[in-house]
């Protein structure tokens, strides 16, 4: 579920989001809800932590988990407190904990979680849109992998904003 | 007119395209001989030139314009020479030595190319087929540019293979 430019990026390399804040998606909805409704659970990078705390409003109803060595439990704000956590665990280790408490669907959201859940082969689906737009540089979703990995197109979906929303599978060997 | 993988590569970094070639695209019309018709000129680097030569048989009715400092007129097997020249042209002086000879629509290939003409400004719309795969590295379509392009989406088509028909229009400001 990540907003990617048609060049790659999910966001320039200071975290903004201003090229995908100017495309006229008002009124589409692009099922953000509704996927939110289907997680366990939401992980995520510092970098993207800070730019959903610069939102104002906290946009997430289930739990968040940030990765973050640098975070400590007091950088949350204290409204926040409940809802997010920090940890440093890796990948694997964080999503067999996950699997203790019970969390089954996991929404990794941010460029470099992702590329690291991605080396560990953890993904098992991605819903992707793609925005009409060329930002040249940036951080980028996808990042050198190991090798191919093989996708299976699910469904797709085009928005008058010109937005298409994307769902692939990971095909397992 | 590019095939693409989702995550931005054109072919891997010798040139291959196994990656696009094993896609079951077989019986699908993505429209590239209608594409090709609608254009005047096709223009390639001698990269994308040399993988083309590898296919055999020659895929172009149109005149194509190979755009090499390295190679001469002589490197152009017999057969093509009354359909391939080869230019050092820079990508200005060659649209204007294009528009002197009556050639309006041009066909771009290759990710190299397409990039300088698109730093040159000189891209008017696009056809991009996402591909259903992560190959990790490569030859990328889009590299750093000068800020901003904005695109307009045109049209999008689904097919069975997983393949996505895109069209953009380079939004001029």
């Amino acid at each position: 579920m990540m907003a990617m430019s048609l060049d790659g990026f999910v966001a320039r390399s200071d975290h903004t989001l201003d090229w995908l804040e100017k495309q006229a998606t008002e009124g589409e909805d692009h099922g953000f809800e509704a996927f939110q409704e289907s997680v366990d659970v939401i992980v995520m990078g510092s970098g993207s932590f800070r730019t959903v705390l610069g939102f104002g409003e906290w946009p997430y109803v289930k739990p968040v988990v940030v990765l973050s060595r640098s975070l400590a439990s007091e950088d949350v704000p204290e409204n926040l407190r409940d809802k997010v956590e920090i940890t440093t665990l890796k990948p694997e280790a964080l999503m067999k904990a996950f699997a203790e408490r019970g969390f089954q669907r996991v929404y990794i959201d941010g460029g470099a979680v992702i590329r690291s859940f991605m080396k560990a082969t953890l993904i098992a689906d991605m819903k992707i849109s793609i925005v009409p737009i060329l930002i040249g540089e940036g951080i980028r979703i996808f990042d050198d992998s190991r090798g191919d990995t093989d996708l299976e197109l699910v469904s797709i979906e085009k928005f008058p904003s010109g937005l298409i929303d994307l769902v692939y599978k990971v095909k397992t060997a």
